[in-house]
């Protein structure tokens, strides 16, 4: 598969709006399911592998979804391609590099179902939406579950629900994760008080890419913890709730500091955008703080000319993977530094603080 | 006096020009005098301090010079006007603030001779040039010293030379600065090893305000210390010497720098610049940072469409009194800064960094 063309336009679930936009980015739920009969993958052979992968295949080939699915062994990939699907969030980081062997990933053309073959489990289905879309989010992949149930018998016992290669998974086998940009909440210093409330019931904070990563630019991302004794529509209950509630007190500090800081978030989001539109390098973690602040004065109205879906493109494109596929050759550290600021100046040239 | 007229035009001796001005902004030499027969001004009464000026401002005003001295008394000004003749270093802080009772400064037009009356010492006569002019300061002053000789008689010994209210400065009383501008030399971390010959020769580091403060944006004023002992002639030609070579340490530091680390630099102009076209607040410490990074790319020509005059006037009028001044209403700390970064802004609306 050539990804080139994918450049030009982004998944449906990052063109900035959504339900409660201004805060929440993106919503996705997982499910991970296995076939009865195989071994998990970390067990299998590469021939049981190449089987699971070509029986999956098929099943989802065969579909029939409003958008159609393509599937793509991530195999036989160059590196570069699987690292732009990883920043696309198409695939995990585990899919595009760990992980040997026979396996792949279907997804349609607006980028808002992604099934991989082979990562931990045989099969994760995931769905995302921008915004807060949990329903909407869960109708789609519960939808492709069914459809595929109704071809393959996955792993399943009365007692434990969806078994999985992780004990962690098993049960209902999902995990709903919502992406929030918690900016003014990071400027007040009150995240981690915002976050009290999570453990209490079992939801996790993780930073931007899973697992591990820190949370750049203030961006966080909420998932639940228990997939077992708790049903689907429970855990998406709980989930909803928390996360309104930290919409909440986001808003409530973006009330506070325009009314008590205003001179320092205009200050705050002017000389990020002034830093954009003049480094001649960048690396793609100062990018994300500084689009994080951009992002923060395009929801206050402090900034003009500049949409939501804009900043999002900005935070995939200047990615290494997109960067590179955009300028059309492999870069090194140092000259994709250099392509980063260049980018960002030239698209943000016409962008303004409204000061 | 209204002070408020000299914010259109700045001193002779910041145009940003004259010899060696990459390196070096200004040449100022001063020499401290008393008047044979009267008390120290520490000593002085407020009747024997008035005394003492009314005799120095006749002679002052009766010099005939090329440019003729205007005699102001710094006691009767208001507090934001004596700011702003320290701002533009026609008068010393001490002058401005810290002593009291009858005292004043007389200074022409160009501001390349500016003569107090009551500071530490009856008279301080002091003389200004922009870039390294040593010799034409010193003919300057010498010439300005000796015309007021003719007409008064100065406190003097044949043993110990003029006599001064400090001991450090019997003999000559004379004190040469020269204010250099060393980032590359700064980036380079080589400052202290450039400045290491200095000691042994007895020429003493500063930074920009003189005693005490802190050497912001890299600009250092190299001076005597001796005045006892060695002639005017001898202490000049040894500060010539070291400051020919420190210069040629920073062209050094910034050639290498252009040819080891072109990106950084760029990049560091680049963003000094960008930040400085768009922040909304901005403190004068910050000023001074962000401009020395611009006067840099100035003279590496890595900065369009912007003079050295520019960047001097923009440090000398974003300073508060002159800022007040130009914003013609007195400001507190905040609205400084933000009237600070809006006059930034627009001066360098069209200035662009050349990458």
């Amino acid at each position: 598969m050539n990804v080139s063309h994918m450049t030009s336009h982004l998944g449906e679930w990052l063109r900035g709006s959504g339900p409660e936009s201004d805060v929440v980015v993106s919503t996705r739920i997982r499910l991970a399911r296995n076939l009865a009969g195989e071994p998990f993958t970390t067990r299998a052979t590469p021939h049981q592998k190449a089987e699971v992968e070509s029986r999956l295949r098929e099943v989802v080939e065969l579909l029939e979804l409003e958008q159609p699915l393509r599937y793509v062994s991530v195999a036989a990939m160059p590196a570069i391609d699987r690292q732009f699907l990883v920043e696309r969030q198409l695939i995990s980081r585990e899919l595009a590099g760990v992980l040997e062997g026979p396996r792949g990933v279907a997804f349609d053309e607006p980028e808002t179902v992604s099934l991989m073959v082979n990562e931990e489990d045989h099969l994760r289905l995931q769905s995302m939406r921008s915004g807060l879309e949990l329903e909407a989010a869960w109708a789609t992949i519960d939808r492709v579950d069914d459809a595929i149930e109704s071809r393959v018998e996955y792993a399943f016992t009365d007692e434990f629900g969806y078994l999985t290669a992780c004990p962690t998974n098993v049960g209902t086998g999902m995990r709903a994760s919502v992406l929030l940009h918690l900016p003014a909440l990071g400027l007040a210093k009150q995240i981690d008080k915002a976050f009290k409330a999570l453990q209490k019931i079992n939801l996790v904070v993780r930073g931007l890419y899973g697992e591990g990563s820190r949370a750049l630019g203030d961006f966080f991302q909420i998932s639940n913890q228990i997939t077992l004794g708790k049903s689907e529509v429970a855990s998406l209950s709980d989930i909803r709730t928390v996360i309104h509630e930290i919409i909440k007190y986001e808003r409530m500090a973006r009330t506070t500091l325009m009314r008590e800081a205003r001179q320092n978030i205009l200050d705050k989001v002017a000389r990020a955008l002034g830093t954009l539109q003049s480094a001649t390098m960048m690396t793609s973690e100062e990018t994300m703080e500084l689009l994080s602040a951009v992002r923060l004065g395009v929801h206050l109205k402090l900034v003009g000319d500049l949409s939501p879906l804009t900043v999002n493109e900005l935070f995939i494109h200047t990615q290494p993977a997109h960067l590179q596929k955009l300028m059309g050759e492999p870069l090194d550290g140092e000259a994709r530094n250099a392509a980063r600021a260049t980018y960002l100046r030239n698209r943000l040239r016409t962008a303004g603080s409204s000061s």
